[in-house]
């Protein structure tokens, strides 16, 4: 399994995900799910993909070999984040129908992505691609996209962003999400990743990655847990109030 | 959809339900899902159900009608909860086979069930009965059982709850775990049921049904919210770490 989340802030985006795959209990593995693409600096870009590992390195691949041959639509020939959106879409579909799936196995070669980032003049933005091929974008009063796990850390999201939380503070938020989910389902695991990008800075060199034993991660984890021990040791009781 | 958990504490059991159910958008009414069994004074038995509402109404008329009968198996007459967990899977499967699926409507007449409750001179226990008819109860480690739209409500009975919890402390983390839930998932929602049952004590009268405008529900709503933003302002970010 696999947990993604794109925010979109006034001050720009923040992106995380985990780290772990597996095709089977006993088949579990490390790999990045969030792609940095080499483009023109006018743009920068990023893709998040979750589900079904070869479909998403398929479409991982045929995006680098469109922007090396030139090809008539690749990422740095398309001047809109929502055509590229389009564009990844198609790519996304295409390469799932090309396998036509095993029924029987129970095996889904689905996949699905986020594109987040920045075409120069252009806002920040990100869009949630599904297997289908089309897509959606955040709002104003919902300014995350979620792929993969989602359940586990969608409270603490809802709870705490708005399109002017800070990045500093959302990537704290991220993070808790991400720890949340990491607490409560074994499949989604570390190192996790986080890019924050300023709005118009046009670099994605702001990148982490946390090992397990990361001490921001540890940090994260511990205070959160104290915290919340704290308050719920002040929550007032049935017998208190009735 | 709908949310019922079932804690099993060294002190007794707590139980809470949502009251929501839903067969499509347009169709939206209120149940109980928490039914408390007509028994003899031995025993105090409780039945959560989740799924389709026609299954568990048919699993609960059933059950009372076996207790009226004195049939040769009903939950007076059976010596374990164990046993009255096998019982109440068997009557579960036949009902969900009686129906052959439509399996083009996506219709799922399928129901899970928690049986929770006493019988004399043995300890409260909590069972989860799967469609299939078979069941698993609790642990030392996982004192608790979900049935329905259990993600979003699972961190907070994780970083609460051991056996040792007390029944007050219980009550008050099956209340937040049920309102996280509400607030990530439109189709679970008010009136909710909880009932504390402390070990030993057989009677099933510490019931309480809180509407959405019940102030002790809006009490733990607004004060939780205000300690999980207390807590996030709290944390540390990464540029004060790194």
């Amino acid at each position: 399994m696999t947990y993604c989340v794109a925010i979109v802030l006034e001050e720009g985006l923040v992106l995380a995900a985990d780290s772990r795959t597996n095709a089977g209990l006993d088949q579990v593995s490390t790999y990045s799910k969030m792609h940095r693409c080499k483009t023109n600096p006018d743009r920068s870009l990023v893709v998040l993909s979750a589900g079904n590992l070869a479909t998403s390195q398929g479409v991982v691949e045929r995006l680098e070999r469109d922007i090396q041959a030139g090809s008539e639509f690749n990422v740095n020939n398309i001047n809109y984040l929502s055509g590229i959106a389009d564009y990844l879409g198609d790519v996304l579909a295409e390469r799932i129908k090309r396998f036509p799936n095993n029924q029987h196995s129970g095996m889904s070669l689905e996949a699905s992505l986020i594109l987040a980032g920045q075409i120069q003049g252009e806002p920040a933005q990100a869009f949630l691609i599904y297997p289908q091929g089309n897509h959606i974008t955040t709002s104003q009063e919902t300014p995350y996209l979620q792929i993969g796990e989602s359940k586990y850390g969608k409270p603490v999201l809802d709870r705490f962003l708005t399109g002017q939380t800070s990045l500093a503070n959302a990537a704290t938020c991220a993070l808790i999400s991400m720890d949340s989910t990491m607490q409560s389902n074994a499949s989604v695991g570390p190192p996790v990743e986080l890019l924050i990008y300023a709005c118009d800075s046009q670099t994605l060199n702001n990148h982490h990655r946390f090992d397990d034993g990361h001490s921001y991660l540890q940090t994260i984890r511990k205070q959160w847990s104290e915290h919340l021990n704290n308050a719920f040791a002040k929550m007032p009781t049935l017998d208190t109030i009735t």
